[in-house]
């Protein structure tokens, strides 16, 4: 173990002095007085391993953040947990999409099915399903997150999610037009509550690197069971990889090289299956949405380690 | 005045004989019980001129039907009204649509504004305007047809309005889309509950005649006062011609050749300025969503009457 | 006839008041060079009657410009000639469009049928059916200018077309794509070399009001011969007024009121059914590409005689 | 080495055993002649590695085939070669995209820049890119793949060019778009005649294995010269696993897990970074355009090896 921290040391070494002169580049999201209060000067990285053990580094890896699009991986997980996810798949496309310009036209014109579940209506589609699964999509995802990181106080931050709300009126076009081609099942503003409320739960890098250690385990959760087959965990690792971060999956995929999602909340979680999840965080956002400072993190972190998958 | 009763009783007659083998024709509204219900056999037509006469035809000329987009040239003209109306055109543009494939694209590409005040996000826009103008848009508007149909019972047909409501999520997305622009400026639930009523109206060929009266007077109502300029009539009377029937503005603009408004209730309000109005109504529609009787028994009209602006 | 003048005489009078301070508004076109160069102060307007005077005003109602897509209402006309235009709308709709943004898109939605003939994919089927019954469209485009206006040298501007060709990789696009649905059917250099001449014919004001009077005269040349049914004719009209005047089309039914068509080459032509044709001229043109000082004195025009079809 | 022969061997019978039963399903090509009439039960398998052994199975290894959008791949790293491709990225996008529907659009909505270079739009500026660079890109194609392959006879089958010349109006509408955006720098035509004959060249399996092989050597050559900087390298197999395989990235991501490059004349190729290179061979297209049999392969190759990047 000593040469595992050794080596994880030389990693997070690495990282920050790549990202240290940066720190406080980029913009922080604005469109809610929540996000926009944020210190732009925080930051914070963290590895978890399979074996357990937590390697971190900057001022904030202990500080919580607002999960946002984080989110869409933990509830896409749960919709699929014990290989009974394969309904999502009838309403909800697996392919990569530009997602900047026209997701209504898209989704007009493919008759309310979304490309994939990382973009917004996806996402609401998971959310819808997860609910009629459950009865409380928020709460079971809530639940997962609490029993995997082991901290029973995780939970949605309701002035957040009360914002998100206020300003939500895109998404909620998005779900009505779903609705309207019959591919929204509950209530729409019932799962557009639930989405709010998962995007606002807050965690810190460490919390988020453990919550989602279950995919580089192929799919088994701290205790051993099983969330996911290991075939529905690589699904979710090639949805992550080509789909995971808005419209900068290309770039991603050549400059980080294993699969990410990406928040506006500022946070990135990575996996590098068999081994590791990555958790990287800076409030400042590049003009594609994704956090400047963590997607310099974990370019640091897969030219150091190799681990790349090109 | 018994010459020109001679005359109509000659265009109604042509207008029987054009119809008279196709009523039954085309294919009723379905998407809620409450149209498709409605006996395909029906048909009425009736000419109010603006010296006061009605001349009728048709076994259903004073049945009742539902008013549907019929009602958008009416709370187009209430937004206008005393020549007030030229804020609207900063919320919706003037110009002809092809429609019937991209509504949401369009809208999403020129920022929530619509096309035209005849498409339904455009007819969203003015309900809203009306709405904050008035605090109660489809009272605004029954009150005037009332007044002028002299039938003080003119109302919204509940149960319509409450089906329409049922199946309305595609409204609902046009409606927080433009939200999310700005361009809605009440709460969306209750611009959309006024749309729904408007919609549900019902009225007789008859009655609709009449009530549209105005826009063959330049803009003055039954009492003489004056609803609208003569300047803002005619840019109402154009936006019929141009955008009134859905996506067969053009084919209409030539086989009928005056301005035109259809509705999904099979009802079409015609007008020929400074002479009359038309109602025709046949609940049987073709598959661009107008009238197959209603838009015949026009032709007919403006073929004998040579009434054609072209 | 001196009644007619004095009447004539007058209309010009008010149309000259309207315009003059105006001269000089808009940007000239400035695609191509041939375009650029005009002068911008140049005006002339013209009032063809049916029953063959000329009332003209301005200082160069006899000065020739490009007629660029005031041709396409001509080339129509031919392909309709003798009433044998029913395949052409096999080919092309005839619903107003919003021609703006999206003419490639709607093209590949709509599998390759534009949507009217006055935007340019249109007028390009419009011409390669010309081409196909002919052997010459722009040979028989020109016989029919040079006949109507009685000048046999009528002709395209052979710098222009050329300039035309080489900035028309655009038309070649929209060409190639309806070609690769089959809906062009002559090879396609033939048919853009056709177009960019027929675009690139030059006439003054007087020449194109004598020119167009066959649309007044429903149908009629000015030998008596039949060039169109009176259906026909009333179909052109009709697609002029939906269609005739780019992304305004709907302005221009309210503010001019008559069919018209206009051209980057700073021409109008519009009609008054059974009575006169009227060409105006200013280089000056503005956002949406139509003439500043040519709108402006249509407008003068139907406010004065009142011949706005609303 | 005898060693590694089992194993490639028990991956060969592996493979074998997957696809057998499935020879003969898809449907081939048929939008020219000379690929419609090619047998559908052909199938080739060949695996090239990175220490110049070859394994292959299948009656069809050496068959030849034509090579289709697989050049894409080639051209690109000629185009990136040396380190010089910096250019290339200002004209066309690395990000996925949704490629069935929209390619028009698209293109005319982002003003003429594709959005990555494995679709036909941004295959052909990379193709005018080459011809800038170098005068003759088909012929520096088949100069890079005579070399490796070392069969200086490789070549574009003529009949198979002419053909796709004969059906190639979209690429020519594409190429024009782009070209009326300033996104084409040599004559359209040109480019398009070279576009055309590189995907009529035809390699075998074996042939293109080994052609690739520098994709899995972090861009070596077989002479151990540098094509491609290993960052460059990188960049080509991020391209390809998200943008490789038509509108199916996102499948293949998950269900063969490696960087892939498909064409409809049935051919796959695949890179294990490092280690060796996959081409695979059955005329028969699924719905998306990618060979079943090849795919199929494929996924039986990554679930055998366990070289999965997920």
């Amino acid at each position: 173990m000593s040469d595992d921290r050794d080596y994880y040391t030389g990693v997070l070494d690495a990282v920050m002095e790549r990202v240290r002169t940066h720190i406080g580049e980029g913009r922080v999201a604005d469109y809610i007085p929540e996000l926009a209060s944020v210190d732009p000067d925080e930051f914070g990285f963290s590895i978890a391993t399979v074996d357990g053990e937590m390697y971190s580094t900057g001022d904030h890896a202990r500080t919580r953040f607002s999960l946002q699009s984080i989110s869409k991986v933990f509830t896409l997980a749960l919709v699929m947990r014990g290989g009974s996810g394969s309904d999502i798949w009838k309403r909800v496309h697996r392919e990569p999409s530009g997602n900047a310009f026209n997701s209504l036209h898209q989704l007009e014109f493919e008759n309310g099915v979304p490309r994939n579940p990382m973009i917004n209506p996806g996402a609401l589609i998971v959310t819808d399903h997860l609910l009629s699964d459950t009865g409380d999509a928020v709460g079971t995802l809530r639940e997962l997150m609490c029993r995997e990181t082991g901290d029973p106080d995780l939970h949605a931050d309701n002035l957040v999610a009360a914002s998100e709300s206020g300003s939500g009126d895109r998404n909620r076009s998005l779900a009505y037009l779903m609705a309207s081609f019959g591919n929204i099942h509950n209530p729409v503003p019932d799962v557009l509550e639930h989405y709010f409320q998962q995007c606002s739960i807050t965690v810190s890098c460490e919390e988020l690197a453990r919550a989602g250690l279950f995919l580089a385990r192929h799919g088994r959760l701290s205790d051993g069971s099983e969330l996911l087959t290991p075939s529905d965990t690589r699904r979710i690792l090639a949805v992550m990889l080509t789909c995971g971060t808005y419209d900068a999956a290309g770039e991603f995929a050549y400059r980080v090289g294993i699969p990410c999602k990406s928040g506006v909340g500022g946070g990135i979680l990575a996996v590098v299956p068999g081994r590791c999840t990555v958790a990287a965080w800076g409030p400042g956002l590049d003009e594609k949405g994704n956090s400047v400072t963590a997607a310099m993190a974990l370019e640091a972190f897969t030219d150091v380690t190799g681990c790349s998958v090109f």
